[in-house]
């Protein structure tokens, strides 16, 4: 029976597991993210704990914050490359585990691994080309075209596409550092906080920020249904816990794409289109553990 | 020796070739697009000619204008679907050249095809994940991600993608009938004609309408970029004809990502990374002939 690793490195919080899916992880542990050297020391010492009680594992996935790169051909696969958090830059995360364990290592965008997730045990199993959005302190997108994660050139960043602003309406300047009013800096978590001066998290649902948010959420839905005609979006994330932005979301996205994508499952299925994540926010921790499945395949 | 038909019905006119590449077409006819019935037989009458010279064909490959179902499991695999085209809605196109030559008939849209045919011969030879942009009386897009087309729920519409529209400086409406001021209703041929009243074939080179359609297209190679990071974007189309557009394009591509995506394809390199079709007006239908490769291969 195989068992594997899975670390979920985001921007404040990781989570480490140990198991093989859904309904078998056998260990599970959570702390703040802080620096290389003790959150992977922290990763280390609990699979190393995993390992002796329950029996050596056969891989390890990791799903991280980037950018990174996670091009297995790249000298520096599995690093993560140019962040501006404290300690990361270039730190060779991948190979940091790999050595110290010494299993085969899986390596992808946080985003990208929960797709992964999604793909296979959640909402998006039995397709092949899907987007998974998280809408929270920023906004990222993973995807899978033709049963593949998608990387290219580094890999996509989802959240900082340029949408429409009608400056009018909503004066507010943006709060993304690269692009101002960028999909992030227009619609993610401080965006919010910061437009409306309230945490979001203290909004009513009847806040007006809510319908706003529903509007510019469609711009980029419709933006990357038109670039990559995913089979379904899966959109999670802490401000996706707002429920009620999903009804006015997929009323939008149906308006603005106004008939010309004539699919029926935007046009009379759009409630099984644009979904939440159905493993809710363990996509990450699970994800990482089908790229452990993943990783241990590629070698055997 | 194999021996492949293509066909490049676009929304103007047809092309149809027999030949095996680039180097070896030894049958080529060009025909206005009128209705299915005339055209699907000058093909055939085309193809009956050319086997009775050169020999059997092995497969043909079809690019077609769309929508259209590119699917092979779908009951519909084949057919143009939903065109607003006189005639041509729900016709089956792939399905009467199969039957009526009896060889395997790859069919794909007109942008997926000419992406294949830089993929094969041109300037996407050695990559997995590309773009390919034409930009002419609509805006369309076909895209190649981790070595497969990309098809998902339908295909992409890349064209119809949501930009930022400052209409202080700007006022046009946009002429796009779905949509307004999408990319299309902005920057296709008809826009530009429509908001200088004047045929941008007879615009100078330093007519203010380049400027302003570079910026926008900037926004679309842009939002591309971000969804799905592919290792070069090729532009094409009677508008990139304009070449004067591909340096102030690549310049705005770079101040609008502000150094988020650091890679050096960007960053240095942008010369090589946004580039016309080597194929140039050929992209089409030499894709179609790899499109017929590609059948013949599945077929054996």
């Amino acid at each position: 029976m195989p068992l594997y690793g899975g670390i979920e490195g985001g921007g404040t919080k990781f989570v480490c597991a140990v198991g093989t899916g859904p309904d078998d992880l056998r260990r599970e542990i959570r702390f703040p993210t802080s620096t290389p050297r003790e959150n992977i020391g922290e990763s280390l010492a609990f699979f190393r704990q995993a390992t002796d009680e329950l029996g050596p594992l056969d891989a390890v996935g990791i799903a991280s914050f980037g950018p990174l790169d996670p091009d297995p051909r790249s000298p520096t696969f599995g690093y993560v490359t140019t962040t501006p958090k404290p300690g990361w830059a270039h730190t060779d995360f991948a190979g940091e585990v790999r050595r110290a364990l010494g299993v085969p290592v899986g390596f992808d965008t946080d985003v990208n691994v929960a797709a992964l997730g999604e793909y296979r045990w959640g909402a998006a199993q039995g397709l092949n080309t899907f987007v998974y959005l998280t809408i929270g302190t920023g906004i990222g997108g993973g995807a899978m075209v033709e049963g593949q994660l998608v990387h290219g050139l580094m890999h996509p960043e989802m959240g900082h596409m340029r949408i429409p602003h009608d400056r009018t309406r909503d004066p507010f300047r943006g709060a993304c550092s690269y692009h101002g009013d960028c999909l992030e800096g227009l619609a993610a978590g401080p965006a919010i906080e910061a437009r409306w001066g309230m945490s979001p998290a203290e909004m009513p649902p009847d806040h007006p920020a809510w319908a706003l948010e529903a509007e510019y959420l469609a711009y980029g839905v419709v933006n990357l249904i038109l670039a990559m005609s995913p089979q379904r979006i899966m959109m999670g994330g802490g401000v996706m816990e707002q429920k009620q932005l999903f009804a006015p979301l997929r009323r939008h996205v149906q308006e603005l794409l106004n008939g010309y994508v004539q699919a029926r499952a935007i046009s009379d299925e759009i409630d099984g289109y644009i979904v939440p994540p159905s493993l809710g926010n363990r996509s990450g921790v699970l994800g990482a553990i089908a790229l452990a499945e993943m990783a241990a395949r590629a070698k055997s």
